[in-house]
Parts: structure tokens; C-alpha cells; sequence
């Protein structure tokens, strides 16, 4: 134990992979333009390739163009995965994603030079296409991975400019044709484990440099129509009216109370988009369309917020005598994280005597969809002021040295303990 | 007086007049698309002329297009000026401003028919481009007239077509380069009186058959910036938000309530229109702009309203830190119709033994730019469950022929009490 607890990454090295990983698609804000399978990104993949071959790891590109980095086991075991994705949002930052990666590298470089060998086989992996992108497909390559996503889903989709997914996913070494190979079957795998940036205030508030992600996020979407009666909005009397617009105020405002007031603080819901009809300045509204969002990391607390919205929304219609439609158009569940790679986590952050917090995800994640077929667990980095998918994105270096001592700690941690 | 009591319009023939204007521009959907200088309403131009040309009035078409047809007076005193404007909105209804220009001719005819000689000349007029129109210029008429609008205003003003407003005026009969020569000086006019069906319920909901309009509801119209902070709709926790579409939502809430609670009936508040910014399901909005309208029939209660919304804005920009910006747009004051005048009208309606209802307009009419160069008033004649400006717009028969007699003997009175 006492010559564990020495083993340590180094931060000195992980910082110059960051930064020579985050000159690719560098634009003139201090941003990322990284986005899946352009060129700026095809490019990053090369140098990763080559960094995980100068590491010793055998290194597969899939047929989702996922990158795998494998480093042998001991024994005949499932292997323990670990890493992230290396793509940005346009005018992204150089931590998400990225960091996860990269310290997975770090992570197999400290145990290839101390000459420690796992039982577990060990593999790196950056997923294709994590973040929203001109193909429409996010978390693309943990979807593939998991079967979630197969061959049927990629036909006919292109972006804007009519490249067809078919073609950029080959660019990048991935195969149409023999897009059913890169699943990963769950006996092939002992478990999965994710560092991620927070992309929230939860830790920076609290000072405590370690997340212990307890479930990633689910996420439920509405449409939601407000219908009223369009009329002169000089000759129309307000007791005579039926705003569409003022019924979708209350709407807005009954979702906010309705999260505020939940005990839990990471139930979120947000009404994004708007448009009412016929929007002019003296026509009283008859219809305002709007989406709803709530999030919460179990299905209990999206319910119970959704209670009491509905409750408002049948009030509404009461008082204000307009008709209100919700269509669902997403409910995907919350992904619950795995006790032993949580408990894993936890001793490592205690051995190493970093304070944790256990939080939900609040955003989406490849271990959401890894969750579905071995056992997984994430790590969070705190972010500096909360901020992600923008320049000013960063995580302290200090945290990022713990997260990553974490990382490996956790790791061969569950090498020990998993007979799986 | 006993003689006078019994003079009355023919009903019978107004009713004709009104389905005969109501061929011209009429569509599939049963509504009226005769907007200003379109050749439907060219059409019904020539079709009025023609009617007056019949009535022996002396017919002139003046530079901004407004028809003009004049009844000769005994004595030499300046014209008693009624009309209104024979322009619908695109699938309007058949009653809006057509109503008070054939009423108008209705009762010079029945003058005409028994032989009665008014001391004032009599002038009927239908005002050029009273509604909303292409080219950008309601009340183009009337603000010409009483000299508001000049050739200044004119000059490359065209619609989305392309068509110049000079070409479309010339076609009219109206001229750009003489555009001046249509104003009527004060000393030219004795009064200004205007039929108009009322667009809204406070007649046909009190069941009173003539509205004796005391103000042309005043206008204030703003354009309300919203400013918060764009930021990721799952990782940023309630409390961290500056979500401008809530705080938006707060302020439409607030207008309402600050018109419900304002013990006028008829001041009103509409936001109808809206646009959230980036308008996205997952992303807070950072940005709302919104129009905000006030209307009122006394500067006072504008600014009551105005005053209770601006205490609500004070403290949603301290409670949700967000900037609120206000930009006036309009600050268009009530104009308070004549005591001689609404005097007039009452006591013919009393002389008629029909209940009568003061009231602002809440409306904007061609009367708001006459009151400014002669005495003005306006008398409304209920609308049928208050619909206005669609193909349902309706008065019933019985109060049309009310309001034109009204009409008739408050002309009556005034020529016989002005001495200018």
C-alpha cells in the first residue's frame, strides 16, 4: 500500500500533452473549432495514434473510428477501459474531453515506466463524435460501442454542406460496411471509467477538488403549444383576453418555481426556446410554441418536478381559458454510476487524502451508454468558474494532478479487486 | 324640432350601399383584401366616386388620394367635414371605415331628397391608407391632411414588392410634387365627425346602442432588451442562472397585472412580440427583446401603468441580476375629442331616445389627426362579439341605422349652434 500511495502521475508532462493537443483547431477567439471528422480534428487524431504508439499500446482504430490504445494484462481478464473523447463544440475548450483522454495516457505511461503490469488488460479509449455535431448524432461512438447505434442509423444522414456521414466516418477509419464490429460485447469488459471536466459551479463553490459522478443525468424533453385567441391589442379589454403569451409566462416561471423549490439542487429545467404567433407588436398572441427541459440524476426527481408542473399548467388553462399541448419527444432515464467502481473511486481519493463530493452528471457522457454494458464510473475535475464549451473553459493544474493520481489509483485499484 | 325628429336615414339603401363595397377585394375566405392602392381598392375608389358624382356632390380627389365630395352651404362658413376610409386590412371585414364613409353619404342624400339647406358647407371624405399598410404608413390620409405627414416622409418609401409610394399615389390620383396642396387649414373647417364600428365588446356587452367616443386612445410603444448569461441548461444550477427568458416572462406578467389592477377598464398592456436569443432547447437564453404596448384614453393612466412596471423592472434586474434595456419607440398622446361635438351626438341620441356609452377608442382613428387642425368627435356603433379586421366583423342592422340617424341630426346641430 505505502509504495502505491508513492506511485504518482506526472503533471508535467500531462500539461504539455494538453497543450500540444489543444493547438488542433485553434481559431483566432482562443477557442477550438474541433468538431467531429473535419479536418482540424483528423488531425489531432494522428498525433493521439502516434502518442499512444510511442507509448508502447497497441493501437486499433474501429469501424465507429473510435480510438482503442490496449496494454496487456496478467491474466486472461476482461479488460478495464478508460479515457473520453477528443472533439470539441465549435469555439470549444482544450479540457473537455480531452482531459479525460489524455490522462488515461499519462495514467498507462506511469505504469509502463514504474514496470508494474495489471491483471486486467488496460485499454484507452477516445470516442468518436461525444458532442452535438453537423451529422446530428452526439455520443456517437459510445452509442456504436454499446449497439445502441448500428449501421441502419447512419444511412442517408449528411451535414449541412452534404457531406455524407458514410464518407466522413471512413476519413477518420471507421467502416460502413462493417459497422457492427466495433461493438463491444460485456464479456469483454471488466468496467469502464470516465475523467471528465465538471462543467459546473458544484465543485469550485465548494472547494473539493474531487466528483464522484453517482449517475449521469437524465434528460426529458416536452413541446409544449399554448394556444389562445389572436385579437386587437388596442380594443381588446384584458379581461377579454386569452394571451398566449402571458399563459406561457406563468408556464416559464411555475418550471423555475417548480426546481427551485425541490429539495434537490441538481434538478434543472430550462424553457430554451420560444416562438409565438403572429408576433407583431399590437396582436395579441394566439400561440406560443416552447420547448421544455428538465434534468435530474434520478427519474424520481424529473417526476416530481414535472408534478408540479403539470399541476400549473391545469390552472392555467382553467383560469386563463387557453388550451395547453405537451408532446414528450425525449425521456431518457438517468445512468446509474457502478457502487464498486465508485467505492474504488472513493478509497483512492481517501488514500490520497483529497476531500470528494458524490454528484449527479448533469450533463450527458460515453458512460452513459458504457453504463448499459459494463460497469462504469466517472470522475470530475472542477471547472474553473463553471464555465465549458466556450475559450474560457479551464481546470486548475492542481486538480488536475489529483483527479489524474485518482484516476490511476482507482484503476488499479479495481484490477485488484475485479475477478471479472 | 318635431319636423327634424322625423328625418331619418334609409336603411334599406345604406344596406345596399355596404354589400356593394363589400364585392370589391372580397376572397375565398369570405374576407376583404382591399388594402390601400392595391386595384381592388382602386376599383371601389372609382365605384364611391361614381356613387357621389350621383348624389350631386361636387367630387375632388386632393394630392395624398382622399376622396372628397361637397355639399354647397347657404351661408359662407367653413366646411363640416364627416367620412372615414374605405382601405381594409388584408382578409378584413366589410364594416371597418367603409361603414362611416357610406353613412356619411347616406346623409347627405337624405338631405338632398328633402330639400334641406345646411348653413355650412357639408364635405363627406374617405381618407387615403387608413390601416396598416405595405408601404409603412397608416393614417396617411388624415396625418396628410391636418399637415403631419409631408412629401418629405414620401420620398423612397416603397413596398417589399418594390413599388414606389409616389407611383402607387399618382395611380390613386393623388401627386407627390403637389403633395402639400392637400392640407385644409384650421380656418378652412368647422368640425370633423367619424362613424366607426367600435372593434370591441363594451357595447355589445352593456347592450347600448351608440358609443360617444371622449379620446382617441393615446399610444406608447417600447422595445424591451432582456440581458442575462447563455449557459449550459443541465450542468448550471438554478440558483447560478441569469436566464433571460424567466426574467422576460416576469415582466409580461407584470404589464398584465399592472393593467388588471388599474382602475380603468380601458387601459391595456399587450408584449406581442418576442424573440429569445440563442433559442435553443439546452442553452439559457442570454437575450430577449420584446415589444411592450400601452394604450390608454389619458396620458395619466399610461403613466400609471408605466410607473407600476417600472418599479417590477427595478426589481427583476436586482433579484435575477439581469440588464433590462428600454427603448421608446412611440409615445403617441391621446387626442380628447370636442366637447361641442360629443355635446352634439349626445343630444341627438337623446333626441332619439337611444342610450349612449362614453368611451376612449382604444383604437387608433383618421379623427386623432383631424381633432389636431378642427374640432372632433367620433360616435361607435357596436361590433357583433367584438371582432374587428377579420371576415366575421359585423354590426347589426339595427344599430347601423341608429348611428347613421345620430350622425344625421348631430350634423344637424352643429350647423345650426357653430357660427364658424
Amino acid at each position: 500500500m505505502l509504495q502505491k500511495r508513492k506511485l504518482s502521475i506526472n503533471i508535467a508532462r500531462l500539461k504539455t500533452d494538453i497543450e500540444a493537443l489543444g493547438e488542433f483547431g485553434k481559431n483566432d477567439k482562443g477557442g477550438l473549432d474541433r468538431t467531429t471528422f473535419t479536418s482540424s480534428e483528423l488531425a489531432a487524431r494522428e498525433w493521439l495514434k502516434s502518442r499512444l504508439e510511442h507509448s508502447n499500446l497497441v493501437v486499433k482504430v474501429d469501424e465507429a473510428a473510435n480510438i482503442w490504445g490496449k496494454r496487456k494484462g496478467a491474466r486472461n481478464l476482461p479488460s478495464i477501459v478508460f479515457g473520453s473523447h477528443i472533439d470539441t463544440v465549435p469555439n470549444g475548450g482544450k479540457y473537455d474531453g480531452a482531459l479525460g483522454v489524455l490522462m488515461a495516457l499519462e495514467v498507462l505511461r506511469v505504469l509502463e515506466e514504474n514496470g508494474i503490469v495489471t491483471r486486467h488488460p488496460l485499454e484507452l479509449v477516445s470516442f468518436s463524435a461525444e458532442e452535438p455535431n453537423p451529422f446530428g448524432l452526439s455520443t456517437f461512438g459510445s452509442r456504436a460501442v454499446s449497439g445502441k447505434l448500428t449501421k441502419v442509423n447512419l444511412i442517408d444522414v449528411a451535414d449541412t454542406a452534404g457531406t455524407k456521414l458514410t464518407d466522413a466516418l471512413r476519413s477518420a477509419g471507421g467502416s460502413f460496411e462493417q459497422f457492427a464490429n466495433c461493438i463491444r460485447k460485456p464479456i469483454e469488459l471488466s468496467a469502464y471509467l470516465e475523467v471528465h471536466i465538471e462543467q459546473g459551479k458544484r465543485l469550485v463553490n465548494s472547494s473539493i477538488p474531487i466528483g464522484i459522478v453517482m449517475a449521469i443525468t437524465g434528460i426529458y424533453r416536452e413541446q409544449i403549444t399554448v394556444i389562445g385567441e389572436a385579437n386587437h391589442a388596442g380594443t381588446t379589454l384584458m379581461e377579454d383576453r386569452k394571451d398566449a403569451l402571458a399563459a406561457a409566462s406563468e408556464l416559464i416561471l411555475s418550471l423555475e418555481r417548480a426546481c427551485l423549490r425541490h429539495p434537490s439542487k441538481e434538478v434543472v429545467g430550462t424553457i430554451g426556446k420560444i416562438t409565438a404567433s403572429p408576433n407583431a407588436p399590437n396582436i395579441i398572441p394566439d400561440k406560443v410554441t416552447m420547448s421544455l427541459e428538465v434534468r435530474g440524476k434520478t427519474s424520481l426527481e424529473i417526476q416530481e418536478v414535472l408534478a408540479a408542473f403539470t399541476l400549473d399548467c391545469l390552472d392555467c388553462k382553467e383560469k386563463r381559458a387557453v388550451q395547453i399541448e405537451r408532446k414528450v419527444l425525449l425521456d431518457q432515464a438517468p445512468a446509474e454510476m457502478d457502487e464498486v467502481v465508485m467505492e474504488a473511486i472513493k478509497s483512492s481519493a481517501e488514500l490520497l487524502n483529497f476531500p470528494y463530493l458524490i454528484l449527479g452528471s448533469m450533463a450527458g457522457h460515453d458512460a452513459a451508454h458504457m453504463a448499459a454494458i459494463t460497469r462504469s464510473g466517472m470522475i470530475f475535475v472542477p471547472s474553473v468558474g463553471g464555465k465549458s464549451h466556450c475559450p474560457e473553459e479551464e481546470s486548475g493544474l492542481e486538480d488536475i494532478e489529483k483527479a489524474a493520481n485518482v484516476l490511476l489509483h482507482s484503476i488499479l485499484s479495481l484490477d485488484e479487486k475485479l475477478d471479472v
